[in-house]
């Protein structure tokens, strides 16, 4: 019989025990080829890691590249990474690392968890279309991996400009319901209006206020963006169910408050909320007329360089409409 | 019996027949001493009119400064416009022109209609605070006013670097649902949502995706203005109840999706609603792109001069909480 911890003496692996995963590791990226995973396969290649690919389009399929890697990184779409990862557990081992990059944390670490492998889950809080690291924020779960080797991967990211956030499963998603729920399901029921009442969004510009245009532009932006992803932050999170709640009390709130006409009441919610954000509000205001200065700044050079851009027209390099930023 | 038309003939309003109202004339400004009435005050005096002030710490009252006056110039808040107008209208004359500066336009001007003078309403898209005119949106309602004097004033204001958008007080009052109530509304459920669940800002933008921090610096921004204002605004429009009922439905679908976990039901209604924006999204994602930069490149160097500004505390110069914007 093979004597077993000689066999893990002499493995690379069990050479660097701390952390078996530094750069020259191989890495499995399951998803590879979306938007976010190609930024992150150029990233890991950068720093020296053998990135190995599986994607619809790719010879080896997730099995095998899983099986091949010391680090499996999934990126995946939200809706789909318990599955995909519950599909690949059989197939991990006690010392490979897994990581994902989805926007909820919950549920796909638990599944990770699942393995018999270490798992560190991350959330970059950017798209796939950024052009530079510098300065973006990702979210880190190190819900199983010996601390030296987290230490190694948070310097590893930092070093690459990166802030990281570190966080439990628990407290990102809740984070989350607020970041994104609230405010993608608010949008998301303007676009609705929008849409409903079929308003000419080239007629509102010519009635402009800089604020207004600055809220277009993000509200546009969000429906630039990969359906599935944003529909799937929304309404996976586990506090989607109090968020639909708590804006359904509001909105009846305010029902009330117009039909009686009572505009003192509406005050009031207004000074109270203001209150809660207390100092918050001057810094928010000067940030966003730092912002407005900029935009009107902007404009006038585009309009310069272009004749003029119909907000109704197509800018000249339109970016994809897709973004698997899962 | 004095010849009422020799009379007339020798008065410096009817040597001007056509625009009794050029630079020279009196403007008595109701209101004049708010954030909007000195800004409106400061740039008619530039223009060579003689502006008289009422305010409550004024010597005159409105009724004497109404009387004395060719343009009565109404700068006072939403919720009180209609009321205040009604009060000066005995002392009104047929030679005289109203104007006012008030956010709706459909009860102010019907109220000014009741005199028997020249009604030119206005809606200034910016707030008292603003460092230029140069671009900025002014939509009026030259809704009773000979066509030659109205040009004048557009010429004049247009001079000034203004952007004039001629309207109707029904038409302004539909954008304004979209403009403003649509996007005040969702922002002040959120803002009671943040306050209902005690949401700790700084805390949320540790997590920051430079989204994110735009959208909540403009719901900062919001809650940094003044509540009466922005209450009315959401409160007085003709189309507010519709809004609400609109929104209300809107969330129980989404709240169905939720409950029966349908996403596709999510992720179409999302893609009707990019499809009614369509090619604006293309237009938006750049805008927001070269914003998200910028903000990127502003904070940084806000960063390097400060050290450091924690998020929850007030900026070196805050600005005034009272923006007494109508």
């Amino acid at each position: 019989m093979i004597d077993q911890r000689r066999e893990e003496a002499l493995s690379p692996q069990t050479e660097e025990r701390a952390n078996p995963w530094k750069p020259g590791a191989r890495m499995g990226i399951i998803g590879g080829q979306g938007e976010m995973g190609s930024l992150f396969a150029g990233f890991f290649r950068r720093l020296g890691y053998r990135v190995e690919i599986a994607d619809r389009l790719t010879e080896k399929s997730n099995e095998e590249v899983a099986r091949d890697a010391d680090i499996v990184l999934f990126s995946v779409p939200l809706h789909r990474t318990v599955e995909i990862v519950r599909s690949l557990l059989p197939c991990i081992r006690p010392h490979q690392l897994l990581m994902d990059l989805t926007s909820l944390k919950g549920p796909p670490v638990r599944e990770m968890l699942e393995s018999p492998a270490a798992v560190l889950g991350l959330h970059p809080m950017f798209g796939g279309r950024i052009s530079t690291f510098e300065g973006q924020t990702l979210v880190a779960c190190p819900v199983r991996i010996p601390s030296p080797a987290w230490a190694e991967w948070k310097a590893l990211f930092t070093g690459q400009g990166l802030r990281v956030k570190e966080s439990t499963p628990e407290a990102h998603d809740r984070m989350m319901s607020i970041i994104q729920v609230l405010f993608h399901m608010t949008t998301m029921l303007a676009g609705r209006i929008l849409r409903d009442l079929e308003v000419d969004i080239g007629e509102t510009l010519e009635y402009t206020s800089p604020v207004y245009r600055l809220e277009m532009s993000l509200l546009g932006r969000i429906f630039a963006q990969d359906p599935a992803l944003y529909s799937a932050i929304t309404q996976m999170n586990p506090h989607t169910g109090d968020l639909i709640e708590m804006l359904s009390r509001g909105l009846e709130q305010y029902r009330k408050w117009y039909e009686e006409a009572d505009l003192k009441a509406f005050v009031e919610d207004f000074e109270r909320s203001a209150g809660h954000l207390n100092s918050f509000t001057d810094w928010a205001y000067e940030e966003s007329s730092a912002m407005l200065e900029f935009a009107a700044r902007w404009r006038k050079a585009r309009h310069r360089t272009e004749a003029s851009i119909p907000p109704g027209e197509a800018p000249p390099t339109p970016p994809s409409r897709s973004e698997n930023k899962d």
